[in-house]
């Protein structure tokens, strides 16, 4: 089956035979996707005007209604998503929720935010600054809608969270939105916006999808759109140096995967709460979406006395994980989501193996359940160790997107703080420790390259939202090699489809642009 | 005499002979600049981490008293600024003031803001997240300074202004800045700093001041630094794809020129008192500084019926403009900066000459009072009317740095807004009209492509700040074809030196985090 394209306001079949899309277990063929024959410049001039039209001409509670309608629908083919992400990404029941009810959460979130902004259609930033004698003159900041679309490349891992957590904030922002998911798993996101558009929730031109090669969609997009990319460095830097990009200023958010790290804290020895919270955490980053989170643990760093003990007890318990087939119900870890895939992660554990031993796993001798080794795309969880972290070559600037994490022992806090700054930009680090002293003078050390940093002590115990789990009022991105893109954090995130203007005039003039206009600073209450 | 540079606290002569900086009166050399020898590396890594230190030591309040003392300096010395602003820019002493005098009113204004920021060392955004039940797991958004050096790349025309808009902020942040002027009009950028490093105003390593060719420099900055680059969009696109700006994500800023313009609304006709205050502005904006501003007017729109009297205002007041040496009394207009942007300049005439006609000047017959033509850098202001604007080729891509603009006719509002736009994005358009409803439809028809839209009836009448003029308090930037940038804006400006965290964990864990910070509603108050 060729999937259908939804461009122009219509749904069309590409031309030729397209891309197959693949079982990730068996191996075979499932559906395939194309964007041949598609006139992506007029699909994206529709989405401007038709689609900017549209959503123009609803305020914000209206837009955070039709998000709330969205849900409804997701909600009600949630069944369907699981079984497409079982078949397509090897989904677990948890992957697939983590991906799909994550989609949902943040569409309701933002559903739920929009209430606050209730009948406006901009922002309007501060106060009157008064620039004449008498106040004849003076000047506002207003935050608009950018003019254009918002076009969404986005990464295989999420194809329903990854679509969802970038629509909701832009369509509330009320920017269209122009989805270029990734091809290994097209399949969920295509089917989520043929429900959303068979149930005829949004505006016509709101929304559009274009699987397949994106060919030359970036020649197409203008000073007035936005660009969302998620997925590898190495591709983001190819995109956001596309001569059309660089030559119009297109605004360009990035978020790619970094190399996220877990720190034990000095005071947290084994038989501490903060040990076992963290042993716990790391297992489970390594094996929910078998490891294919932009934000999972890859780096595990211990106090050199009890790094071996905590390499240790997760090992033990990555040993207890079933991996294999997701269909069977004893199974806890499926495969990577492409041969493809797996041939990246073989080639990364090949790299950190240079720097690191192998405290579990790496493949030797490893049969996932009820499925052939050969046929599909499973990589064994494993956990390295590396003795000197000061001197590695790799593991610091490696990402293996997959099951695999790096124990590293750090000999004093200076140390640890120097090691966590070699990752050079991260979306997450967690901290696992009771020293209040040490977290007040760890955080800040760390922070800056962070996007996100979470805490642990036994008096949070197990009620943390988890270091991998991408909760829709906090932000989401981190910089350098994370990509510098900041994506989330509740209404925070409408600021990346909103242009700052300043109008200078008659005070009156100042007051009639300003009459439909909500307080900015509710983006960032 | 060879210009030393400021870098690694200290001032350094540089290698080789140099690279001579010109009088555009005269053509005679003045000083030399060069970059020869430096270790730039070097320089970086002592302002990130001992002006680093240094500024983090100190609170909003403190760096906001430098700031004031900064400006004191600059105060203390300014006849010789206006002395180099003459011998090296061709400045006119109302020239020398708008670069000189807006540098100390910025960084004035900057100090004072920083009032408004306390003993506080950061900013907190908005409350406290609850992530769990029973409040023992929650949120919280900071926004801190990055850890780096903000780097500089800036432009001819203002050697002062366009230093320290950018430095008053960065400061204020906490972020050390690291100042690669433009090399024709170096020599005052350079003293200002001699100036500042004499009076013992920073600590060591918050400025540092490097001239002549930027070489390797890029090469050199970071995840932790920022750069901000003014000039010309081709430069631009040259700087933010270079590949290590790419690789680690630095955070850039651009602001270039763009075609700004200047629009008359319907209702304005001759003897209104819009259609002289647009006259006066047009005149003003293509004569000081030579036009050498990138917010100046490039394109006039006018009613086609009333267009040929407004070319004909404009002309009639261009011709009462005396240009010549500044030195002179009489003289009102100097020359450009270099004899590479005259020559600039008269290959965008010719180009634009493919759509219009001229109006007035155009060159033939051009003596400049008081100075040999063939040594100098004159250009006559020069206006050119352009009948079919829809179809013109260059009138809307091409900007002429210096006293030129185009008059186009516009036949209706939908028209206009269509011309307008074509300029893919400006610092700023100015309208004068006296309509409020055409204002209320034009000014949100436009905003979203300009970084700043000026509005000018009767009432406000010659209380305006000027279409060209940049205030502190008002956002600076535009999107598209201006760069993409955000400069000033108040404390807005902060921003781009700030780097958004979420830390999740404990709340007294996080009430100790906010402990010294601000609010950052602040920000944008």
């Amino acid at each position: 089956m060729l999937l259908k394209n939804f461009v122009g306001g219509q749904w069309r079949s590409p031309q030729g035979e397209g891309q197959p899309l693949f079982d990730p277990v068996s191996g075979e063929p499932l559906v395939s996707v194309s964007a041949e024959g598609v006139d992506i410049g007029g699909a994206l001039a529709y989405a401007r005007e038709t689609g900017g039209a549209g959503l123009a001409a609803l305020n914000f509670a209206q837009r955070g209604e039709l998000l709330g309608r969205i849900a409804d629908v997701l909600t009600a083919h949630r069944a369907d998503y699981f079984e497409i992400s079982r078949r397509n990404a090897g989904a677990t029941e948890g992957d697939a929720s983590f991906d799909v009810d994550g989609a949902i959460f943040t569409i309701k979130t933002y559903a739920r935010l929009a209430r606050n902004l209730g009948d406006g259609r901009g922002f309007v930033e501060g106060g009157e600054i008064p620039l004449a004698k008498g106040g004849v003159f003076a000047a506002r900041h207003f935050l608009l809608p950018v003019s254009g679309v918002a076009v969404f490349i986005n990464a295989f891992n999420f194809p329903a969270w990854g679509l969802w957590e970038k629509a909701a904030p832009a369509l509330l922002a009320g920017v269209p939105v122009f989805i270029k998911p990734a091809t290994p798993t097209a399949w969920l996101a295509q089917r989520m916006v043929e429900d959303v558009v068979a149930a005829g929730v949004l505006p016509a031109g709101a929304i559009s999808i274009l699987c397949g090669s994106p060919r030359d969609l970036l020649d197409h997009v203008t000073e007035n759109d936005v660009v969302s990319f998620t997925g590898s460095a190495h591709t983001a830097a190819r995109l956001r140096t596309h001569p059309n990009v660089v030559a119009r200023s297109v605004r360009f958010n990035v978020e790619a995967d970094s190399v996220n790290s877990a720190i034990l804290g000095p005071d947290a020895g084994p038989g501490s709460a903060e040990f076992d919270l963290m042993v716990k955490e790391v297992v489970r980053e390594m094996t929910v979406k078998s490891g294919q989170k932009c934000t999972a643990i890859r780096r595990v760093f211990a106090p050199r006395e009890v790094a071996r003990q905590l390499a240790g007890a997760v090992a033990s318990r990555l040993g207890r994980v079933v991996v294999g087939d997701p269909a069977d119900p004893e199974v806890r870890m499926g495969p990577l989501v492409s041969k493809a895939q797996q041939q990246a992660a073989s080639e990364g554990l090949a790299l950190l193996r240079e720097d690191a031993v192998v405290a579990h796993g790496g493949g030797q001798d490893f049969a996932p359940r009820a499925a052939a080794p050969a046929a599909g795309a499973f990589v064994q969880p494993t956990l390295l160790y590396c003795e000197q972290p000061l001197s590695a070559r790799h593991v610091h600037d490696v990402e293996i997107f997959g099951p695999v994490a790096t124990v590293l022992p750090y000999d004093d806090e200076a140390g640890l703080v120097a090691l966590v700054r070699r990752g050079r930009g991260s979306l997450v680090a967690s901290v696992y420790s009771g020293d209040a002293a040490f977290l007040q003078r760890l955080v800040p050390a760390i922070a800056d390259l962070h996007g996100r940093v979470m805490v642990v002590d036994a008096a949070v115990g197990s009620q943390h939202t988890g270091h991998g789990n991408v909760m829709p009022t906090c932000l989401h991105g981190g910089p350098g090699r994370a990509g510098g893109g900041e994506e989330l954090g509740g209404l925070r995130a409408l600021g990346f489809y909103l242009r700052r203007v300043v109008v200078q005039g008659p005070p009156s003039h100042l007051a009639a642009l300003a009459a439909n206009k909500v307080d900015a600073a509710l983006l960032g209450a």
